[in-house]
């Protein structure tokens, strides 16, 4: 028979990503409706093996949906990845009273997730991560904002890049996945998109295309790059000498990770956040909450860090067809 | 055996959203890669009528992707309402050498489609309206920027409601349709959301809500009102004089239609445009495009005019448990 | 000989306005670098009479120099109006060891201070009002955030009046004042521009600019009209009546007020907030601080309080000729 | 007596700023309803020496007010570095029957103007630039925008900063002066601010300063640094080496060149470009616009060129009071 829950601790793990305050606020306040007590974890799985852990009420989340980053924190842990240190954080966590426990963020934070479920805490992982590489779900907590950040600066770089015919490559991240930059390539109307998970990449060919696209009277020649593939100041300056048009690089960083969330990421962030703890109220435990096929869903985790996920073909076709 | 398309005209019909011009582009664009002629119909089916149309090349819709309104305008048309007006229009049409014809905006725009091909000019509706109330999809072009839009204002309301201890009610667009105040309600954290669609508007219990939370300690308390209830202005007077607490009105407006698109709003119009170009030259007519069940797809007309949409249970819930 | 300050008290009063955080942590904070302790009064002079008087220290104003509002609200407070209620401030000011005060607010909130002074209580003033309606400065916190904003939701009225080819009148705030009406129809390249320090306004001569400039081929019609003229509603039917061009009007409200302050706010706004300070611990009392012709001053109360400002002219001239 | 004016050319010249077009356009229109012809120079003084002049129109600068970069282009031009080039140059003008001619650009630009004012060219400067450090002036064309769009991005990278408990260096942009530097440092309240005129930079201060802060609890540290000083990636391994805390570099690049301009741009760049057609209406030549002491003014070309410009320092020390 299912576990009765009766408080819950939250955490955010991993890197931060706009949207995890709203999945926080949301945990908080369903639970407390649902009338289970909160306990935060700040610092993530660091701050769990530290005891780092508060009462949370309905008002400690007040006027934290429109903020960026995470109230809780977040760091990396190593010793959590070792048995003992999961071992030590399940007993922390009955110390503490908390039955359940719900994580927000990547598949890193999902297997530990894992662990503490097999070691008797219930577990409920969403996603949080600007970068979209969870392969259960359409959506990640954060990934909206974090293009729309993009997206903005690449189009304040091609008012520059035309009044000065230049070509520019704009850097942005995603780690090993090329979401964001797929997105911000068709967004931004880019003229050439470079990602990881194509191996098309092949420099002339993209000279050839800056010098093509140049005759045809383009006054300027985006290229967003994707972190995957990186070395953009080492590629400007390669271009420009095969080209002879002025190339500059910019990467973008860190400031694809803050800023106020979106409509969409308050509003997925709070629906998973709600969601996973009435996931926990029905016992459930070991899940991951996704957005597929038009809804919201959840998968075991096991299952879920197996699946695999590709960049949409059509998506990635358009974006060529429509840089002409 | 399905007709050779060798021209295409597209128009924008009913009131203009952010991300037209994405569609609009992504039209000219697909269709040119894909060898056709295309046609630009200036303000509609009105412009249509006048035979307002002019040829449209690649550098006709160059920077325009990140532009807000339609640059081939659009304007309402009751002589297209007649059979002798739509007479008109496919004559026109052929005139023109115009096979197939790419309508974006609302169901009414849709019908004027469906009248379109059933005199033999291939007809695709993509939908454009900020409002969301198009039923057979879980997109619309333009929604995403205008929840954006709404979201940013009334954070800033919610700001100097707080410093100044303030009832507001804000007014969000949508019609006859709740999704904008929904989103809204959610993305802000609103205290309360009144929908045209849940017949539970109950002012009594809107000003006890109030006067409770205010005795919790709440030091705003938000409003967020679909333009299908409306009245703000009184409403705000009438909660003043029950409940004792300053409270104000805004009437957001028109400013949600304009803005430069989201992320969003870019990508899946750009997408919906090419898409509907490939259609045409798949023979397809009679369609419309929908986003549905994380999949792009279209549907005939016929059968999408005749579908219902309702606002989701599970977020309406959520909202108000959410705003404690 | 001048009194030595050693604790001083900062408080927000009339209409709260964005920069008016980013002043208080820096009276906050250069008072504690100066070697004073700082008390908030909560809820301007109410909260004086109330004793809303809480101790803080330099972390109790840290991330708010980027919000909108003002954390130590606002209100109206009658009771200080009479000589009996500033009686009463100035003994709580001496029971809390409050040897000077910080009053951020306008022309109103000014006469307060100017009591106060009288009564052996050091103080001082900043203007604070999106209004710009003090006449010893050319600055006043909140009035640069506000244009901006009024000029991002206008930028967004112009798309879609350019898509539907609409006439838009925007009541911008001010009260009596029109500067934000004057910068916004120079910053938004308003076809008019109505401002109550001008007593010009005829509305056949509207009416007959509106016609001669569509015949000229404008697509838009954009009016900038001030809350001191107001009455857009009504303005909107009787130009529609009269033009035959659709006409439509939009009362920005109060998220005017609200938002993270621009670069200027916040920067001005720390700048008098420190000088405050400074001017404090010179022993002055009863003055105001401004920004004039390129510099931070201060004046006596008495001396600012009648001042008189007017709109300038060659900006309003240039505004009615970069309309054509 | 002063040389009637009937032509006058307008180019943009150097880097590009947000702004600029706001000032074309006044210039354009200025000069139309004063009775002058106008013709738009292409790609600076390098589209002079290549004659690519065209005519404009009130309508050739409709809807660019808004719009970041410039609508004439920018190039750098050895050739006109030359005294044949600048002959040559005013042979074109004098071809093309061009009076006068108002250069918006930087220091650089404006020894071009001087060279035509010599040649019988009447010229006037308007200061456009983003980084200040123009010495006659307190306001560019570009800064207020520049700014604006740098802090909010900082503001994005402390969100994360703070939710990694991580160290941030973030690089402005600025050339050679601090001015940007300097706004960001206060208005991001930045920990510390390095600046190209400030000789105090020591890095072994700047890492105790870290420490000391870490101690006192502070959850971030922000560094904004200077292009004058730059070296941020390697700074930031050093830091992170001494510190033991996580420091990551951010280099903003060229997304601060673009965007829709500020208000205060818009506004300010207006009225100096109707000034510089009303200066040519009255016979003046080698002059250049300026915003000082309050007022929009006009200097002798030498005269400005000879002038010296410093980082104010009571702004400089109150970013340090501030930022405890």
């Amino acid at each position: 028979m299912a576990k009765e829950i009766k408080t819950i601790g939250v955490l955010t793990s991993g890197g931060d990503a706009p949207g995890m305050n709203a999945a926080i606020r949301a945990v908080v306040r369903e639970a407390i409706v649902k009338g289970l007590k909160v306990k935060g974890i700040k610092r993530g799985y660091a701050g769990l093996l530290q005891e780092e852990i508060v009462d949370m009420e309905a008002k400690d989340v007040s006027d934290i949906i429109e903020r960026g980053g995470t109230i809780l924190q977040t760091a990396r842990c190593m010793e959590f990845t070792t048995p003992e240190g999961q071992q030590k954080g399940a007993e922390i966590c009955k110390k503490h009273g908390i039955d359940g426990i719900i994580v927000i963020g990547g598949d890193g934070s999902f297997k530990g997730a894992q662990k503490l479920a097999a070691l008797g805490i219930n577990t409920i992982g969403l996603p949080g991560t600007i970068d979209l590489d969870i392969a259960c779900t359409e959506y990640t907590i954060g990934f909206d904002t974090a293009v729309n950040t993009a997206m903005e600066a690449i189009d304040k770089v091609r008012d520059t890049s035309t009044s000065h015919e230049r070509c520019s490559i704009i850097e942005v991240m995603g780690r090993g996945a090329g979401y964001i930059a797929l997105w911000c390539g068709i967004a931004n109307g880019a003229e050439d998109i470079l990602l990881p998970e194509k191996y098309d990449y092949d420099e002339q060919k993209l000279v050839n295309n800056i010098i093509e696209k140049r005759k045809h009277g383009k006054k300027h020649h985006i290229i967003v790059n994707a972190e995957g593939i990186g070395h953009s100041a080492s590629m400007a300056k390669r271009i420009e000498a095969a080209t002879g048009i002025e190339t500059r690089a910019t990467i973008l960083g860190h400031m694809q990770r803050g800023g106020s969330p979106t409509a969409k990421d308050r509003v997925y962030a709070s629906t998973m956040g709600a969601l996973a703890v009435d996931l926990l109220c029905e016992g459930k435990t070991n899940r991951v909450v996704g957005y597929r096929h038009g809804a919201f869903v959840d998968f075991d985790i096991d299952e879920a860090l197996a699946m695999k996920k590709e960049i949409p073909e059509y998506e990635y076709q358009i974006a060529k067809n429509l840089s002409i």
